[in-house]
């Protein structure tokens, strides 16, 4: 999770599908279908100047977006306008496809929340369901000035921003799967844009992101096939990216204090602002577009392998891990915490359902246990090993 | 937990009881018998300049203490010594008094670890008891030098601490007791003490510490109780002790996040150095010997209160706020895992046997759950309460 969960203020539960289309040349109207529980609205908003036909279709989304849709029609090529619709479709998308995995029909809980300084949020949430225990699902869209800690931290990551409070704009959508079966690794992604008003009114402005897994019991083919997805999408935009980015994700999901990762990596980055905004727009929906197709054929892989307490007592103790590295090291989670008036719900619904923690655990050796605490310990090239494996073929 | 469980190397568990007398006047010699499993040993220290005819027992210590006992034997009347002493003995008490309450002889476990840099410390824990379901007791007693980040911390709380790696001392006990049923409360306690040497060799020294509850059911007779025992052991020592405090410890166990604490408070304080080193020490040992008779009257009040899974939810639940304080909010725990080398182990002993989080959980109206929250978000004066109560009879 991170800052783009946070700031509540009058957080609300709708559970409604918006639905509209932007007007046909000339019309210089939007009509905006609200269709929820119990009721439906007719929303016309006039003097939108559109210069080309063009449709957009919302109807799939979670919930209304945050920014109006007057304003998003206005501002259809401000990367703002874009960066929010994007989000708002992998979040979808993705809360779709998780669902359909469901047996029983769980869905989720949808929170659309707003703040008070400007912006808001969509927490979808899934919890109990048969084949995931806690999956949360956010976007957030958020206006407002820096607090003085956040400026300080991007100075110190080279961006030339002066004092004072300055106004900023960001966007992400996040997310954190916790399945049922302890066969199915969690998943966690994470794609923002962040822009800056520094003080002589320039803007800054750049995307960040990444995908990584956590299994409970390493499967190779797994984990290859999630890098291998992953690396695809990378070097679409360019072939530097992968190995820079799986290197990048290794060193910052690191538990420190254990000497251990979090789980088996992916790729993490920020402060991406080039070759130019557009490419780089498409580098990261490219990455949000992946995480379908790396992660969910392995739900539906081990979705129902059989396990026993054995596993799961497994499963319990490593999310307590998770737990130590979300609330101990995660940059987000304690940027987001630290912020007075933070949503915390949001924030922390990546913590799993259950956790646990048993002093001087030591799995034992030659188990599988012990086989994922040694990847854990010393990050593979997922790449190489797969080539290898075809090598062998 | 906190620093005194810190900075592991070669731990290794010892499961033995010490057993040692200091020699009579003249004699010049002690004689330690150490009897453990499967060995008895019989040291003789020589050279040791005996003043007084004196006994101390080490028989119920949980181990061997961390400095040797020829050194102890030779520094008697060192602070150093007399702390080692009292921590080991509120160990041992505590954890024979934790023990008792075990209905199937479920006993602590002993690591006695020690590290490179100088000391170590021992950790006994409890685990999967049928009354406790995760008890820690840790003692260390390290020396070493400070690490910049410390000496800045201290400085900004008022510390008259030159620039470089100063050398320290610091021994304290520090205990967290997760019991199985919800109706017994978590109990935390941390008592230490602290000697810097600046550079132009000055000592500086002062002891810290505090005890408090986290209920998961309020019963307000309890915690009457508990906050009049730990009144009573300050009142003997300075009445303002008591009230200033109680105080502090509402203002540290906050979880500023969800604007509540993290349970109802008792003690806490640091930087005690008066009014003279002996006043001090006996002022922190009386608040240390009364943890156990402010927390076991409530463990024997309730380890046998029925219970269902409604009560056991909650307690998880509340649990996980545990955690969240722990992780992102407790300075020891912090300040232990950054620094290297943390024997993690020991530092995250305090966390419990399992924790739960669930989205947007919130207690019915009115309910058991919901009368705890009321008196977490706002913090009550426990003595008044109990002085009227009082004027009622």
């Amino acid at each position: 999770m991170s800052f783009f969960g946070a700031l509540k203020s009058s957080a609300k539960t709708l559970t409604y599908i918006t639905s509209f289309q932007y007007g046909k040349r000339g019309t210089r109207h939007i009509q905006a279908f609200i269709i929820g529980s119990g009721f439906a609205t007719l929303m016309t908003v006039n003097k939108v100047n559109m210069d080309a036909k063009r449709k957009l279709s919302t109807a799939q989304f979670m919930a209304e977006p945050i920014t109006s849709l007057k304003q998003l029609a206005e501002k259809e090529n401000d990367m703002r306008t874009k960066m929010e619709l994007m989000i708002m479709k992998v979040q979808a998308d993705f809360c779709r496809s998780l669902e359909n995995e469901e047996n029983f029909g769980q869905k989720f809980k949808v929170d659309r929340w707003q703040r008070k300084e400007g912006g808001g949020g969509i927490t979808c949430v899934l919890q109990d369901g048969d084949v995931f225990e806690k999956a949360g699902v956010n976007i957030s869209v958020v206006t407002g000035t820096l607090p003085p800690g956040a400026i300080a931290q991007m100075r110190s990551r080279g961006k030339n921003l002066g004092e004072g409070h300055l106004p900023f704009f960001a966007a992400g959508v996040s997310a954190v799967i916790h399945p049922r079966n302890p066969y199915v690794p969690t998943i966690h992604f994470n794609y923002r844009y962040f822009e800056v008003e520094n003080s002589d009114g320039q803007k800054q402005w750049w995307f960040g992101g990444g995908t990584d897994l956590t299994p409970y019991y390493l499967d190779e083919v797994d984990a290859e096939h999630f890098h291998k997805t992953l690396k695809e999408a990378c070097d679409e935009h360019d072939v530097e990216h992968y190995p820079k980015f799986k290197k990048w994700c290794d060193d910052y999901f690191r538990i420190n204090h254990r000497n251990e990762s979090r789980g088996i990596g992916g790729i993490f980055f920020d402060d991406v602002d080039t070759p130019t905004q557009t490419d780089a727009f498409k580098f990261v929906t490219g990455c949000a577009n992946a995480v379908i197709p790396s992660y969910m054929p392995l739900v539906r892989k081990h979705k129902n392998d059989q396990y026993g307490d054995k596993e799961r007592q497994w499963q319990l103790l490593r999310r307590g891990r998770y737990v130590e590295f979300n609330l101990i090291y995660d940059r987000g989670t304690k940027f987001g915490l630290y912020t007075p008036g933070a949503r915390y719900e949001s924030i922390l619904m990546s913590l799993p359902l259950n956790a646990r923690w048993e002093y001087m655990h030591e799995p034992k050796v030659e188990s599988a246990e012990s086989k994922l605490i040694e990847v854990l310990k010393n990050p593979r090239d997922w790449i190489k090993v797969e080539q290898k494996a075809q090598l062998k073929n």
